[in-house]
């Protein structure tokens, strides 16, 4: 991670991708929320998706993977070319997530990252808050999933 | 679950408990968030929590799972009695998830549902919306996690 200094407001980062099998949208749901019409074809054929989905928490959990996934290759890019790198604190919530359109099966879900506001931390000194909008962009180009992020990160401090 | 018309607001369901165990914290860790203070105990030692803790889409999926099989079984006896129930639709979304205090391996989260506000839906007739906090308590009474949910439920329209 860049230091919070370094952090454009503005800047957006594409985090990754990731298409949806139907096999794993099942074993999700069966796991973390198991609704007939992320389990079975047939009955959700029936419901008013008309086809299988991904649960929402299941479009969630793959961008939580994409971007820890992100953050820890660019840190041991910078550590392989003798750079510092800023720490990420905990993060201490979220806001206005929104699963604005279904993921069916097959579906490939680009994530992105665009820092929309940062300031320095009141209560932990040396480190910044970074507000975030994080979406998810299927193949057709739709938006289906956003929410805004909050997190400390650490300020280079020089 | 119950109509529309049928749910008081101000409402509170004690949804269902849940014990993380490490093996459990970690295992889901891998998968969606493979941050080292999920994943292994020495290195969450060194770590700002001092410990092993839950990755907070793991407390948030829990909960969801809890809630599917609450509806669920109130659906069933429902069923048997011979009522009717309501269909719950699809979320749009949800505000201000609040990771609060950290789960940290052996805790147990209680989890709450209250309806704070109700509302007949503009865009679905016969539909309408409810609003309500979610809540996980640890065995402590500790608030560690919160969001405020909204969810269509169908109308009984007698």
């Amino acid at each position: 991670m860049n230091f919070f200094e370094d952090i454009p407001v503005g800047e957006k980062r594409e985090i990754g991708r990731h298409t949806f099998t139907a096999a794993e949208i099942k074993s999700f749901a069966a796991r973390f929320d198991p609704q007939e019409f992320h389990l079975d074809e047939a009955a959700a054929a029936r419901s008013h998706f008309g086809a299988l989905v991904a649960s929402g928490w299941h479009t969630a959990v793959v961008f939580m993977r994409l971007i820890v996934q992100y953050h820890q290759q660019s840190a041991a890019e910078k550590m392989a070319r003798g750079e510092k790198f800023a720490r990420i604190g905990p993060s201490p919530g979220f806001k206005n997530l929104k699963w604005v359109k279904p993921v069916y099966a097959g579906d490939t879900v680009s994530y992105a990252n665009e820092v929309i506001e940062k300031r320095a931390s009141g209560s932990r000194p040396g480190w910044g808050i970074v507000i975030a909008r994080n979406t998810g962009t299927n193949q057709k180009g739709e938006l289906v999933y956003e929410f805004q992020s909050a997190a400390f990160i650490e300020m280079r401090g020089e």
